[in-house]
């Protein structure tokens, strides 16, 4: 068995991710594994097992993310880590997270299997708290790890319980003596189901991520006045909810120009007072709009400002657009995406370069290591949802593509 | 003091609205006087006593309602009618109804006043539960009278407590020996607030009420697909909230389309499953449209369905439209028309024909007996709220409309 010819065992890696499915297994097929919950303690312990057996060395950290250690040949050279997170969203599914840990795990398994040392040491990554689930906000360990966030602000958060995030830790036994941010690598790659529905429609294995979305987010209000539907004539209405019906297609309008990578949504939206034959005085609503680069992202947030004032205008209404978060894009290390490119293309695998539209542990991780990622289909891009689907060929495709790159990268 | 300079006092009316704003009245100056609750046995108390005390004679029928009458020279005559309600909105205000009631008791005092006797005689009328806050349908007692609502279906009706109308009606002791509906009137003629802006507006002061617009009410759903709003590119999308925003645009210039008096407006709307970063896959809402002809009813409801079709196949969405209810547009009768009409000339006030877009009393009576609504602007169109408001000289106005229509038709 040579490193040109090395694959991961399908049967295998399929075999551990539904064994982990068990943790936290749902009726309807899904995952609950709530971030430092009691199925959390228990898929951890079994992942703590499986990476000993292994023969990983297995250090973890204060802020509970677990790193799994294979030596290299040259000590001296910067470890290529790679990794997710097994913890998932309250009806999540078997996949989000999990296949870049577990696929991971596959990738240290074949190398043992085939007697292969690397020049620099190996780290697979289980990352605490990616989904923001159970405490808020998401990705908080590689946020603390990168140094984006205090650690003692983290380690304070609380659930709807009010349990905090480092009792909960604390509880499951997953307090480690390492400081979080301690390590660095020298690369940190992570495989992730897409979570959308680009590479399954155009028939694409594998999404090489050039990097992800920035995005803004606002709550918002259009205020009109409430007045009687049937005695109101349309010319004499300030209704709030045309005026929002208005905007959420100049949205819509505004992601398109900016498309394919551009997005807008509005998910939350209610009227009030509700009442059938009340015109709305207001609709309270939320805004998410997402670009791979920064002027895109500046150019839509203006557009969105000149379309509400217009709409403002038009109708005699009032616009409240509270942005009260914002992510700038990042752009993944381009040399490492080369390497996965170049793995892909050696495999035989459809690839096509993606943007990330949701916020990942290795975009956290980017602002202080050399980070990549691989996307493989899910179906119907669904997740964060105990239908989340993937197959055992792209689960599999996706881990050779891990394997090949970290394998390039390691030496 | 001859008919035709007769006038109602204007001080007295005003004074009147004034004091049974009390039973129930709120803070903020509204009132608060559900069907059939303490604060409406207070003010049926307080009218019966004033009419007594008016010399009228009283009768309460077997759903509450409250007849007040004053002979006339000929008993054989049929008698005229005039009145409203005296409940209110759980958060309503101290003309909607009421101004009905008391321009009529008014009208009874005046006449009173000036010694006058009409050939037919007079009634007033206090309908019981128009509103329909607490006791859903409204106008439950006027179509009891007419014949349109089964009795004993009206009386089992329950508010949310689980308590019986019929029973609430025993325990405020206005359950009545005379059968709903077995006095028939030559006329029923109700003066009420307009609820809507057109009035004040156009600066008119009396609205001759041609007739009421109809009415088909729907509870909706626009179904599409959830997914992720970072990772679904805009073409992708099968997205309810815009389909639901298009089709909300559409049923606004459905009805500016049979303007000025078709309305069709969406009150209540909400998303769902209402995350912000999760593009919605339903909108649940309510549509309601009305117009003063069957035909553009008929029109405006065909556009409905076409708009919806043309969204659905064009976003790949799903549109329900239940219309569970409908209600065609009534035409009052034309000679009481144009009695009003006369009676605002010569007295010299600037009226215009109105269609009411809301339902009353004088709609149900209709079909059963001739019928006619006399409409005085309220500020900013305001109703059922608080904030409702009407001035002394428009209610004045209103009333002396009244008196001299009554007089007219009473002879």
């Amino acid at each position: 068995m040579t490193r040109t010819n090395l694959r991961i065992d399908p049967d295998r890696l399929w075999a551990t991710i539904m064994e982990t499915a068990q943790f936290g297994g749902t009726p309807k097929g899904g995952v609950c594994r709530l971030a430092l919950s009691e199925e959390d303690r228990q898929v951890r312990d079994w992942f703590v097992a499986a990476v000993r057996k292994a023969g990983l060395e297995v250090a973890i950290d204060d802020m509970g993310s677990i790193y799994a250690t294979r030596p290299g040949r040259d000590p001296s050279r910067a470890t290529i880590a790679f990794g997710s997170h097994l913890d998932t969203q309250p009806t999540g599914g078997k996949f989000d997270g999990i296949l870049g840990v577990l696929a991971g795990l596959e990738v240290m398994r074949r190398l043992d299997d085939a007697g292969i040392e690397t020049e620099a040491p190996l780290c697979l990554v289980n990352w605490t708290n990616e989904e923001g689930a159970r405490f808020a906000p998401g990705m908080v360990a590689s946020a603390v790890y990168a140094g984006v966030v205090n650690k003692q602000w983290a380690l304070d958060r609380t659930d709807r319980d009010g349990i905090r995030f480092g009792d909960a830790l604390r509880t499951i036994g997953y307090v480690g003596p390492e400081t979080a941010g301690a390590r660095r690598f020298g690369a940190m790659v992570e495989l992730h189901i897409e979570q959308g529905p680009v590479l399954e429609a155009e028939g694409k294995t594998i999404g090489i991520v050039a990097g992800a979305k920035g995005a803004i987010w606002a709550d918002c209000r259009v205020i009109g006045v409430d007045s009687h539907a049937g005695s109101t004539p349309m010319p004499m209405r300030r209704d709030a909810l045309t005026a929002f019906a208005e905007f959420a297609l100049a949205v819509e309008e505004i992601a398109r120009n900016e498309g394919p990578d551009g997005v807008g949504t509005i998910g939350v939206a209610e009227a009030f007072p509700a009442s059938r034959n009340t015109i709305p005085a207001e609709v309270r609503f939320t805004l998410d709009i997402r670009h791979p680069e920064l002027d895109g992202l500046g150019r839509m947030d203006e557009a969105v400002t000149v379309a509400a004032d217009r709409i403002a205008a038009a109708r005699n209404v009032t616009f409240e657009i509270d942005r009260f978060w914002r992510k700038d894009p990042i752009t993944f290390d381009p040399a490492l995406g080369a390497e996965i490119s170049r793995a892909a293309e050696e495999l035989g695998f459809p690839a096509r370069p993606i943007t990330s539209g949701a916020a990942h542990d290795a975009v956290l991780t980017a602002s202080v290591v050399p980070s990549a990622m691989i996307f493989v289909p899910c179906k119907d891009g669904i997740s964060h949802n105990e239908a989340e689907s993937a197959t055992k060929d792209d689960c599999a495709a996706g881990a050779d593509v891990l394997l090949r790159t970290v394998l390039a990268l390691a030496g």
